[in-house]
């Protein structure tokens, strides 16, 4: 089950040390410029080996676009796009042939499916979330087109939570950071970890803006469980608050937002109202274990259900998180360009609109 | 989009105040026991009415199965059950009709639709929530058959949490708290906020044990995405932990689970790697926000745009944690139930065994 | 998998002789005026038990809004319609319980869920069909708004075809015929086949009239593989030609429809082009089997593999395609108020027309 | 909408002249032995420039593996397949730039997305059936693990139709001629219908041995209307005629299949009954019309809505049906080995058997 969404719907493929991976979209509205620089902009964004808060593994993430396109825009069919693997590195993997690295799916995946591509975790590895940011670049190049933004920054490091968040900000860190008194006490814990030969947790946080009134799908569809389902897809995440991270520990009259003929007087709910955007800015906020790959001894078996000391060797990410913000982001717009294309269907008002 | 699942599929129906709700389960697997007693006693232990913890409207929510079932067993063909209304009072609402109240989803549908059945919140209702339970009842009896359990209980109400899990105790309690020390505690927050005219937020733990190795389809539809779906689709929930609910604040070192041939020394990952059940038990927190229906006087709009001073009356749970364990239960029920039928399909050597 | 499109999407449930069937219909646009009257004439039109042609069952077939209406306007929530069956008679089925009857599902179900409710066929009775004149209703509704009308009659009997279509006729004719010419002959063939207890088989035909241009998603959910699976999907339907029935017997230079600023200057593609509606109308036939309820004996085995000489007795009709084509004109409006929301979302232009 | 089936489900993509065509499958089992020679060996089957009887275009149409497979096994990832283009010709198609080519989809393309690829027909050529033949492929593996087999033929050429079906004689026929008799007859009108710039249509029939009984999902995803949608899928097919073409022209006392104890007596109904495999052979022809791109002058309008004569030039396929009956194969198969995964959780004792 490797595709995401109704209409704006794609599907990945690939796995870390085959031979490319890549996505299929389908769905994209005919007529969009597809800016091919801003596509591999956000693939840079979020490739590996950009500096010391990130694994040291080199990818060029070079998207290549095989189909949809055609002088420069969509044609409403689907849009391929394939990123060959050229740093795989197999030889680094051999040792972990037959084991279960603990924390990741190694174990799982060789008891669901009886056999699993070893090498970098195949399909189970981070690598794969490469096809969904070139997925997200289309999306938000949809929402571009009628001024929907999507921005997103870390918020905790290593359980330490920034006071402020600009977003503006973020977008320069070398790490994402949302606050700035606060980066460089998380570049030093990162750094901390990485002599410890550990890795850290994190949090990021995600806002929408711009967004019309009245995306999401109740019942099973709505714009937040929706978000939900997007932001657990992706490796290493373990939570989601939407809106006020504190609401649960609130009263109804601390945590109801009231309104005025201009706006709501506050944004407790995150932008969504029983599953539908308010026109408030959507916020939520995503929660990443740290990385699982360590770097000291651990206690594990092989599928031999042999016992093994095990420890691991090769470039990882000392943080999920940040590198994940990007993901985290793609898979928001994703979620949007979904949501807005299905919008678009639910009145008689808006059948008119086009037909007549 | 009022339907959930890919085999194991259900859609719901119906208004708060309408003739009635129900729901048609597909995908039900021929020759199941369906035992009537069972699905009303799950029922039963949603409804509302029952003690001073929940609203004081009555429904019987009595279920009445329509088809699908032919001689006390399911025969493959959609099982559709009806709940006919019978506590309406609809003149209750009359003086909400045009009033969007602050924390529902009154404004949204309204500027979604361009209509809405104000009565009780119409389809936005948390009585929609009684056709989850009922399908949700029917995915249980499935689940019995190869030995799965699902529990739940409140970990938290108000901000005060439990020091212990004993989901024994939970299905004792009348507010089903998993924690007997913090009971009586929680009750009187309750009965406190009640007297303000006020309401609270709480936290649900649910629990899944004897799950098979397997389940869960990656990359889109995994175990956990997929259950964080179902949750944040339910009537206020705000978010999902999925197993130790502090993971982003660990070290890697911490939080692998590592592994031994008789089975993991810990559980951080709550039973899933790689979106994959991993064999131990499922653990998953369910945050919800205070019920948004309170009694003091909030600032709205009409759908008029003018603004008006607003009162709520009427009868309405003061946390809705509670009787939203219930449905937290029911819906990890149908996602189990799907993720058990998928998982079939998945090796050459499952075809075999069915097929030779 | 009981269900059926995209976005305008339903659900069918309920057996012949079980306490109702019905349908839910999701994705009905909000706004829309439910006509009930017009939905029950639809349902009366397909009802048995009018005319000597058609079966001497008599059901009431009175349908029961359940949801999704509120003041006599959709909500953009399921519409879900129930008929309680009101002529169930299970005794006549009791000497059928363990026989397979040929030409019929029993022995398919049989084998396929290991149990079956055998009364009147369950769930696999042509009787299922009411739910879908039910939703076709609702998508006529949808279709009137923009002045799309869809029409049916009956082309061939007993492999007598007519030499003129006039749907107008059709309409008033009690067999629904499309050719004035040969509907006494039909009379009479089918009057002759009731007496020799056997029954007929028939050819529909359904023409599609103003329709947009652009309606059909290539490659897999074409207008016509999708209406080829709507009409194939109806009980006793074995075949479906669209457009001209005999154009793989002409050459290139016949069949192509040439092209002038006004119009197609021939339709022998029924009104499609690589899946998309070309603006002319849509035409095609449905191919349906003789009744399989004969009253003559049958050699046939029962469910313990005893061979057994089979005599039905009961009320069947003669002919399935005449009722038939009430089905077929509802599965057709289905798939074409599906296409009709689904092309809404195919163009940047249309995203901006409704947005902006 | 570029994917087909649910659980074996595969997506295409890319256009005649644009880099590359390619399939996305998913749901493919784990474990299963991915013959790559087989694979091309179907592609060729299908590929174009093979003899006089077909276009003179030639495509290597050589299948290329980027992921799923691991050690020559499928790992229960998506397995992906390209083919790079390299006969692409773009200046072949400067001329028809602006023109709607009768019988093509040009116009409607034009109409619907405001956009097309127009070199060679772009996403609506027959060259994206290439991609479903390496689909195909992968199903027909699947299926000889349980012994299924597909097997096609051509049974009628230019209205002159067929006496005997002989399958294994089609296999070597170049023309894949079901009749030898007919062979050298329908090679004839071939070659005449090219002295005329001209094109034929034709009749495929296929052939589906050794399926189990059970095989089909009622009510709208039967075996038989899921048939019909993928051949109708197929470009340039117009019927789908399941089991005896002739059944709507006998009496139910002929067209009912009889049964005794060790069989079927006839197999009129194609071997599925209420839309489910009843163990007989699946029995279906497909109608193609005649090849649209012919060389003779005809009427037509450009995209300004000027009248033109135009004149085709190129290499094209006298006939479709002879090499679209490999594509009928190859869609056949993935609706099959769909329906062989699906059918697997149809029964709680199913259940019992894999987790038990």
């Amino acid at each position: 089950m490797n595709d995401f969404g109704k209409i704006f719907k794609f599907t990945t493929f690939g796995e870390s040390h085959g031979k490319a991976i890549g996505v299929v979209i389908d769905g994209v509205p005919a007529g969009l410029k597809i800016d091919e620089e801003f596509i591999q902009n956000e693939m840079d964004r979020r490739k590996p080996g950009q500096n010391e808060f990130a694994t040291q593994r080199k990818e060029a993430d070079k998207i290549e676009i095989l189909s949809g396109v055609f002088e420069g825009y969509s044609t409403g069919t689907p849009i391929s796009m394939v990123i060959f693997n050229t740093n795989q590195k197999s030889r680094d993997y051999n040792n972990i042939k037959d084991i279960f690295r603990p924390g990741h799916a190694d174990f799982t995946y060789q008891y669901k499916y009886g056999i699993r591509d070893y090498r970098g975790g195949g399909r189970s590895s981070a690598r794969e979330t490469a096809a969904r940011v070139a997925a997200g670049a289309i999306a938000k190049l949809i929402l571009k087109e009628i001024g929907i933004e999507i921005e997103s920054g870390v918020i905790e490091i290593g359980g330490l939570r920034a006071q402020n968040e600009n977003f503006e900000y973020a977008k320069k860190s070398e790490i994402f950071a949302l606050d700035s008194t606060y980066e460089e006490l998380w570049k030093s814990a990162i750094i901390e970890a990485k002599k410890e030969h550990d890795s850290l947790g994190g949090v990021v946080k995600v806002r929408i803006k711009n967004l019309p009134i009245g995306l999401g799908e109740p019942i099973y569809y709505k714009l937040d469980n929706i978000l939900a389902s997007a932001m657990i897809s992706i490796n290493a995440t373990k939570g989601i608050m939407i809106g006020n991270p504190t609401s649960h520990t609130l009263k109804g009259s601390q945590n109801n937002d009231e309104i005025t003929k201009d706006s709501f007087l506050s944004n407790n709910c995150g932008g969504i109202l029983g599953g539908i955007s308010n026109g408030e800015n959507i916020e939520f906020e995503v929660y990443f274990k740290p990385t699982p790959s360590i770097f000291k001894t651990q206690k594990t078996i092989d599928k031999f259900k042999n016992e093994v000391n095990f420890k691991l060797e090769g470039r990882h990410d000392p943080i999920v998180a940040i590198r994940g913000s990007v993901v985290a982001e793609a898979m928001s717009a994703c979620v949007i360009a979904d949501m807005l294309l299905l919008n678009m269907t639910r009145t008689i008002s808006n059948i008119k609109k086009i037909y007549n």
